[in-house]
């Protein structure tokens, strides 16, 4: 078998979600990295690039860690506490760390087409022009949406407004998957779908849900990124790398 | 007895919760209101003035809205929808709505007072320099901490990191009611305080603490607010008119 | 005869002065309204919603409002004095308020148009790339552009520089409804037109006119806007529903 | 007799009206001006620096010019058009100008002053905080108030409101010399008096003092400003250097 | 022979700079000037409107002073010191002042091109997207390089990195006329090129240069851009009006 | 002899040059570091971060390298190339990298005062009200201040404008350590100062000391810096641990 790269790795995670696709400002691509031209044996695969994550990383043998979350959103100009903690334990090890963001939420078969499937969702189109979040008909009730939810996204969802849509058997349903349920989302969303599932929903958002009479399911951050990111994982494995799950 | 007029409730109110006190753009004092020399006969005392709040208000005979959150927090040209739902029920039975926001989470007896009094801590201070917050030292483990929580906060918390406090007997506690669990506000309460209590926890501000070692606390938004605000509708009877309770 | 309902007058208001035809930023549109499936039977007309206006509106049994002007520019997020009259008026008697702003300025037999028919202006073209303003041929000297301002506009015109274009018969006229007669434009009609019909001239416009010799006649911002809301009014009639003005 | 030197004259100025007390971003002070040290012997006065006074200072022999307006309000990096021919009048004839603003507009016995002496205000304070305008209690009704408007300030005064104040003989009276009627003055002068004298009133802020039920003298930015420089004057007559007037 | 106007001057120069070149913001066109019809006897070309080319414009008798640098970045409105003194020899004089400036390093034949013509660049293309500077291939190693620097350019360049290029034989060389060495730009031709020449090399840049490995000469702003400005004097001869050089 | 920590060398530091003297958004302070309480025993000191100073700081095993300029201005988030292979060798080698930047320009014995005092100036005073430069009487000529210099900041210095104060033996002298030839400073010091001595003279900022008659003295960036760092590199030797310099 030929050798595997670090830049092969990266053309293979490109070709799956294109970095052009990303939303302007977010911070996809290299996060880590100096040699591209090493040998890859074992590839780590992660929701957030975490300390805990990191430190698997290493005693796993990893050498490059894909995440989903990118290891900083702002950029820094001292190297102390945590980031240096992190930076410590990548650069001694080599380790390469790559995030594909929004572009992974984004593209075919990504993160919102993944949920999208999974509620198998007719007549799917974006939520949003820039091709986040995903909308389309679900031919069933809010009691079989519930049962999916909990069975592959999240044990107990929290759940708004849910009389709103009894005896519903036909429903427009929006996903969009990590932290959807702003409050600028949420009023969107009102206009355009009867249900809406993501992630993340805090006191302000649901009281807003209540007014609009949306029903909301918060089915977690967490649980409504992870259920793509294990298709992302076998998609990695066809590189024919050793690729393993750290924090799913 | 003499009447009360709405002019007479404010100033009781401003009394203990100075509108001075808020921090610099928050939209506390007067929401809506006529004539401020109205007899006011039945108070009416909410969290939220969400659509279900205001319903009950009209139902039952309020005349004077007190919400610890102000109605909107950006201005409005436009008059259609949910808002102009709410000005109607509001104008149209000659309500007055009246919030004291961040001036009662901050003042003396308020919000944040009666978190750290809940939780009995000792040599108490402003967590933040505007007032926001309390930090002190709680005599005990984690395990009463949550016991309380749990009592009088909220059913089910979520904890992070709680092994990093294990067999500790004293413990350094803030506590912070509404939101207070933003990334900002976790990497400084980590300098500062061993646990910390406070609510609206998301994705990553979880992974945040996670990798700062600090734990947390999430009692939830409501569970915070409401304890404080049960003290304060107590105040509210010394006036002698009626008081009652719309969403908690 | 049909029923006509506020949604419907919505319609025929539009197909006249399209919104997208407004300026960025610009209030135009449904300013205060519930239920548009109502029954319209009496609209009202005029060029502000002023508290005199709204009481007229309320004393003449109107249900539709509309003003050229918005009832605000900025949003406000408290309601009281002047605001909480105005709405209390509109809401309490589920008067809708309707306003086409810029639209009505710039489509095609508005208020621009109007004043360029009054004129009687050849070779017509707008004044400004987004549709502010005209500008044309008077075949004709500034004496007979007076006489028709002193008729049809406002009795007593401001005029500027007037011995400028003094002996001349054909003159290039840019007229602007409402006020166009900042110094911004000023300074780009100086190069464009010989005269300039607008309104609300001040102080340091008029120093400006002057050293740019431009010939400016102030009708009122008043004058030259309500010349073509009497048509508006009357195009509105069409409707086959009631139709007063109330500040005109 | 001794010299009188441009510096002397601006000496002279900046004791009457002293430049610190300008309001942040006012271009008060030197404006055009080669040689300090050259003697004066003959000062110019204006309102504004309008070609037409320019053309006026060269024929009169004029070598300093004083206005209270500015020559620019914003920065020109070039120099064509009437900036070119105001720049060359005033340069190749070594004219000084000299302007003192908001200074001369706030100072002890400057513009404001002026009008609040002319109205025999008693009890006179600022009406902002930087020392614009004035406001104070006129001991009389606003008949009176007019006639001495009419007298000396500007013979056809627009009065909105009057109706207000009828039958009152004790009056609050605010005065602001210039531009002092935008919409954001007339709404806090509403709060503070009865009676509001300016200048420049224009359609919407005429339309808001109408809702606030404020009375609003307009005579005009020219005729409350000039009154006051006309004191101003005979000040620099004080020097012992020939004075003249050029636009009022 | 016919007599050339300031206009016509204008329109020559314009033909061979046009003015819609220039980047976003920069001053370039007419900076000094009242009367375009005026008969050109003698152009004046400067690399600089300093005071000392302002001064030997007015010996020379030149009547239209041609600069690459605009006389003012920023606008100013008071008029003394150096402003004052640059404005008075030229406007007593009626002397034009006119600038081209970024759209005379981007144009055809302009400043950039002769630098690439006189390195005789191969394959030569736009160093930046809006026209500036220039890339292309050199046939040779830097020694020859050096040598037509010192030639033509500079007497004593700045040379860094040199021993990054040596053995080359064949080169990638970008060439930027004026101040090319921000270190925004060096990061960027660190990217696409072997060698730099440009000018105003500062501390931080060099040693951002070091790290790079990038090659840098620093020919200085004034050589850079004088080479190619002695070419467009002579262009300007072809209008048929004697023509002088005056810092250069 | 006891142990020296990395956190007694940096209280060490700040003893001289406190921290809270920098200007604002200064990023002065830990650059990289874990560990603070490692035992040092060799401090490198420079005035760069550069590749090359990090590159001799590993050969020569030094643990704690002080440089005057900070290793980044702009926050990063993505960690490749340079700047990578920086943290790498720092990083691998647990080497501290501590800068005081405008901190040791300010302080009391920091840069800017040994220029000072390298010219043995009399009556010294802050050029700037942050601390920045000094300016102070030189009793002599200018050929005596080019001379000290020459001898002890850079072999050749660019001088613009010496005729101007030719012949004057006492002079007006003022310092400024680092990048001081900006032209805000080089206007502002015109007025402060008959001799200037700073780093980094680009082409306009040489042209507006032209034209304002100031004569500059470019002794270099390294040069004006170099020579009070080699004080403080003295002063660093009083720790008892072995100091050496990396790039001077």
């Amino acid at each position: 078998m030929e050798k595997v790269l670090a830049r092969d790795v990266i053309s293979f995670i490109e070709e799956f979600a294109p970095p052009d696709l990303a939303i302007e400002g977010d911070n996809t691509g290299l996060q880590v990295g100096g040699d591209l031209e090493k040998p890859v044996k074992k590839i780590g695969v992660a929701l957030d690039p975490s300390l805990k994550v990191i430190k698997r990383t290493v005693d796993e043998g990893v050498d490059f860690l894909f995440t989903h979350h990118p290891l900083l959103k702002d950029g820094v100009k001292n190297f102390e506490g945590i980031i240096y903690e992190k930076l410590k334990k990548l650069i001694s090890k080599d380790i390469i760390l790559y995030s594909a963001h929004t572009n992974l939420d984004i593209c075919e078969g990504g993160l919102n087409d993944a949920l999208a499937e999974l509620y198998n969702l007719k007549d799917v189109k974006y939520l949003y022009e820039n091709g986040l979040g995903r909308v389309g008909i679900y031919e069933g009730d809010l009691e079989e949406i519930l049962d999916i939810t909990e069975r592959y996204i999240c044990k107990n969802p929290t759940v708004i407004n849910s009389e709103v849509v009894k005896n519903r058997d036909i429903l427009k349903v929006a996903v969009l998957s990590g932290y959807g349920l702003s409050q600028k989302n949420i009023e969107y969303v009102s206009k355009v779908a009867d249900v809406y599932i993501s992630g993340d929903l805090t006191h302000h958002a649901r009281i807003l849900a209540e007014d609009l009479n949306l029903c909301v399911i918060d089915g977690g951050h967490y649980g409504t990124e992870v259920y793509g990111l294990k298709y992302f994982s076998n998609y990695l494995k066809e590189l024919g790398v050793e690729v393993i799950t750290l924090d799913f």
